[in-house]
């Protein structure tokens, strides 16, 4: 049984949040810069973006979570510190030791990350003030939950948060996220933030597969435009504050509650970031059956949703099937033309290579919902995956084409 | 020597066009339907979609080419004759059988064509009639040439077309090429029609070699949207009828010369499509620099030229490197970021790593231009690649969104 409740990162026991408005962005209103900080060190695991172009907090990070002990993560928004060389390795660094500083703990325990403009080196003396004020705002009220949650933000018209609550062990163990995403969105992990807290007690090793599996199935099943970001980051934090017996790979049914929840905060969290999509009006989840492998099913979903021809299609509420079909057939999958079924919201418009003629009524007024559902049967054998993306609007071209460097 | 002549396909000796309206397009004025035909017998090749999701015609035309031998080609836009089953290929195979029973020609001489709306059957009656009066209107003036070229357009807003003269084993030897193409454009063959004749001598193995090489260079370096099409299709017919020594590929300079004067045709060609890409406002050419293999070169430049946000920033007219260094990071290349340099219409924007500052001043209005170089140098090698592209435009999202099915 798994119950939604409200406080996001800080609901797990022992969390804290602060953040304030340093002048990254323009709007005074608007919180650039936030801690996230738990009262005791944390076992914990981030993955990073597969990019060979890596900002410099990533590099940061990846650096500080090799012991896998973490107890705070300073996060800015407004500039990547992406393309910034030594210079930018450097200011990356000194945000953790002005945050570690601060919280009276270890840099190596402080993970980094920074999301915004790519190219520009960070305003230091402004980083160093946010920094501190974060620091002395630290809290655990629901305003600190949607204030560190909206501190993240870039491009995202709305921020992006979740708490479960779930008996495990004996106790209550709760998992909290804050993400961030809306351009740059397409994981081969990630392109976006995702910071996690948990006060479950679990060993490193399964909190490490946890995280993986998890993020295998939903924030690398997403994609906005296909374009893989230099500074994406999934990071868990698990304090052990629940004083649940500890979830190992022996506790079978303990691991099994745990990997349910966190799937549930992982899913929730990618899904929103794709319904955020820049200028997003439609949700659209891909499903394709019946291939031989998952990697298959993958390739397959992946190139249907990134096909520009598809996405517009679905923004023009148009059921313009044969851009889907003939996405599929580039994706580098075997297929048989003659063995395909496409449904769209349910609809079935395509058999055996063929067109159900009439076409189906239905289908207009089903292509003028807010989700739709595209599920393509490939006859091949018995494997499948799900990729969650959105339409291609004018607002994306003008969103992207005016946000000036 | 290249000389640019008028007439493209019907410039060479012996060949003629016809085209009419038979009502797969609205517009009565528009031609929707043609057919390029030699007085002699040609010695052909053609290349086709590697799309596993392939057009009627294109199977019928697949094994049309086997024998080497064609003599005429029948196209129709309007409707590509895709995803149409069995009945689809009988069409495309009475199509070709219609020809030559007004060409007086075997059916097998024939290369089908179709271009158009994916997923509906060919009305056969208008087909019919259109192209007994095709082959009715055959001749070889000029408005015979303009109407053939705008006969195959779909999205298309210019026709596109050429016709070269070059002086190759002793005689006049003339190349001329119809084109069409604006959506569904990203070859890795193809993604729309190009049909090239000549007159020249030629055995057909050369041909065979001379179009592949050509075609390696020209359509497979161009891409609009990232999404292959079903029917795409590169055929070259040459009569010999020009009376030149026979090029084999032991007549080396004539050889040379052919396939100068081919490359010229072909690259022209498929600039035209890009220029005209959907909702195109600006050309642009992405060149890599340095790397290990060709292959790795246009691996990047491919990547760089279908990331959205690369499109879009280009319609803004704003120097966003940070998306092109960031999408080479994912093109799957191994890259050393200390390394990298990236010029925009030769200015040099990021160098070893870093922005150089202060940003140029003559970047904005270098951007501004309608024509975009991009120029990444990898400094890991001495191969390089060069790709074509266009902007992403409110105005391609409007075309696509709103042209239904």
């Amino acid at each position: 049984m798994i119950n939604t409740i409200p406080g996001n990162v800080i609901a797990p026991k022992g969390f804290k949040a602060g953040s304030v408005h340093c002048g990254l962005k323009r709007d005074k209103r608007n919180h650039d810069i936030g801690i996230i900080f738990s009262e005791q060190p944390c076992k914990a695991v981030a993955l990073f973006t597969t990019n060979q172009i890596v900002a410099a907090p990533i590099k940061q990070s990846r650096n500080a979570i090799q012991n896998g002990t973490v107890q705070a993560i300073v996060v800015n928004s407004g500039n990547a510190n992406a393309c910034t060389g030594k210079k930018g390795e450097k200011d990356a660094e000194t945000m953790a030791l002005l945050a570690s500083k601060h919280l009276n703990i270890k840099p190596d325990e402080v993970l980094v990350a920074s999301t915004g403009i790519i190219g520009h080196h960070l305003p230091m003396a402004k980083i160093k003030s946010g920094i501190s004020k974060s620091s002395e705002h630290l809290g655990n009220k629901n305003t600190h939950a949607i204030n560190i949650a909206k501190a993240i933000m870039t491009t995202d018209l709305v921020h992006k948060h979740i708490a479960v609550k779930a008996k495990i062990g004996g106790k209550e163990v709760t998992i909290g996220a804050i993400a961030k995403g809306s351009g740059m969105i397409s994981p081969n992990m990630a392109t976006m933030f995702c910071f996690i807290t948990t006060d479950a007690a679990i060993s490193l090793n399964t909190l490490r597969s946890c995280i993986k599996k998890s993020t295998e199935s939903s924030f690398n099943q997403i994609t906005v435009d296909g374009h893989m970001s230099t500074s994406d980051m999934v990071a868990i934090l698990a304090n052990g504050m629940a004083h649940n017996r500890a979830i190992t790979s022996s506790t079978k049914s303990d691991l099994a509650l745990f990997q349910e929840a966190l799937d549930h905060v992982t899913l929730k969290m990618a899904k929103e970031i794709v319904k955020d999509g820049e200028g997003a009006t439609k949700f659209v989840q891909i499903e394709i059956h019946e291939t031989k492998s998952i990697s298959d099913a993958k390739k397959i979903a992946r190139t249907i949703a990134e096909s520009p021809l598809v996405k517009t299609a679905i923004n023009g509420e148009d059921p313009n099937w044969g851009r889907i079909v003939s996405a599929a057939g580039y994706a580098g999958v075997t297929l048989d033309e003659s063995k395909l079924k496409l449904a769209i919201n349910k609809i079935t418009i395509y058999k055996k290579g063929l067109p159900v003629t009439p076409a189906p009524n239905k289908l207009n007024s089903a292509m003028k919902k807010k989700e739709i559902t595209i599920q393509l049967h490939l006859g091949m054998g018995n494997k499948s995956a799900t990729l969650w993306t959105c339409d291609l609007s004018k607002e994306y071209v003008k969103i992207n084409a005016d946000y000036h460097t």
